[in-house]
């Protein structure tokens, strides 16, 4: 996890149990979220909780009024997170393919990063809380909303800038980038295997190597046949 | 769910609540399976499985001596429902490309289907799993291992059948198409929008073009360009 995202959240590096203060709120949640990315929302006891942060379990109420209040800080918390360190970093670069190339490999490295322990905390709990509405849920539909908003930006500029054919389906190249990523979360949190990262970032390369223009004659005919 | 499927289990279509003898604990575990690709195995209490099958927690309890036998018998239950409705039906395609495309084409109507609300019962577990060593994670191992290994060996097939390229990286390949099953999965059960289905079937059409031999060069320039 970044310097910048602790400090934000009142942690330092290596935190793990409650201090003082805001950083006591702050610790238990990021220890939530940590959870619940392998137990999921659901499956996450205010006992195993407590015993993960050092804390008794009443001492642990007073800093939450509800399960509902924690479920949608621990969501607050790890929006926080994707932002600082996922989003941020590669949003300053160039828009179009470059950005494109920056948030992938800014993913990908947060993914290898394993801080948390189910790989992106958004994949482990949006199919969960998909059949329960309220805040939480909607909150984890906005993060997903706004990367994915992100990728289609980035093709569409890239579309502009003439770096990729204007005749390529938005959505399509959205549906395609986006599986390498989801499916570099699911097959590395498996199998711990660090080539399941590499086919992913090969993979969004694959995907946009049949639609980038201005491409060489010998790369234009491999990867997508002669121009139209 | 396939009437073969529900049979070998001891249901018959329409069974949502226990009847008699076999069927009970058939009936208990289909609708553990169900939630479970909500609520997680973890998240799924007793008590709520035994409202949904309309019976007591006690009366539940004697079906299972522990929730470990459950959670096996809740796995046994969602590897014989995959096999019998998704694999079973496509491997008696033609071997090769024909029975990938098979494969492809009967999971997608699995997830269509929507016989499990969270969608695939494996992806939905998996990770939970991962981090409980144990007889109910080695066996959703085993399934998606056999899975993996079943459009492996397609590709290689198609290989020396001459319908794919020999150059092509098979463990790529099957990660891209993998990835592609990954992301409806994701991405249909968020949004409910079946053109989720269809972009993941086209993003495995977009795979195999690029190693397809022998298409003809008009065929080759369609296919490639893009995917409307």
């Amino acid at each position: 996890m970044s310097a910048a995202s602790l400090s934000k959240l009142g942690l330092q590096d290596g935190d793990s149990r409650p201090t003082k203060g805001k950083s006591i709120r702050a610790a238990i949640l990021l220890a939530a979220a940590k959870l619940a990315t392998t137990k999921g929302l659901t499956g996450l006891s205010i006992g195993a909780l407590a015993a993960e942060v050092g804390m008794s379990k009443s001492g642990l109420y007073a800093h939450f009024k509800s399960k509902q209040e924690l479920e949608l800080a621990i969501v607050e918390t790890a929006a926080t997170i994707f932002n600082d360190d996922v989003i941020e970093p590669a949003i300053v670069a160039e828009p179009g393919i470059v950005r494109l190339r920056a948030l992938i490999d800014s993913f990908l490295a947060y993914l290898k990063s394993r801080h948390f322990p189910g790989g992106c905390f958004f994949a482990a709990v949006a199919l969960e809380l998909d059949t329960r509405p309220g805040p939480a849920r909607d909150l984890v539909l906005q993060v997903l909303d706004r990367w994915l908003g992100l990728l289609r930006q980035c093709i569409i500029d890239a579309q502009v800038r003439g770096e990729l054919d204007t005749d390529a389906d938005v959505a399509q190249t959205v549906f395609e980038i986006e599986a390498m990523l989801l499916a570099a979360n699911f097959l590395f949190v498996m199998t711990a295997d660090l080539n399941q990262l590499t086919q992913a970032r090969t993979g969004v390369e694959n995907v946009l190597q049949r639609l980038v223009v201005n491409a060489s004659p010998k790369n234009k005919s491999s990867a997508r046949g002669s121009p139209n």
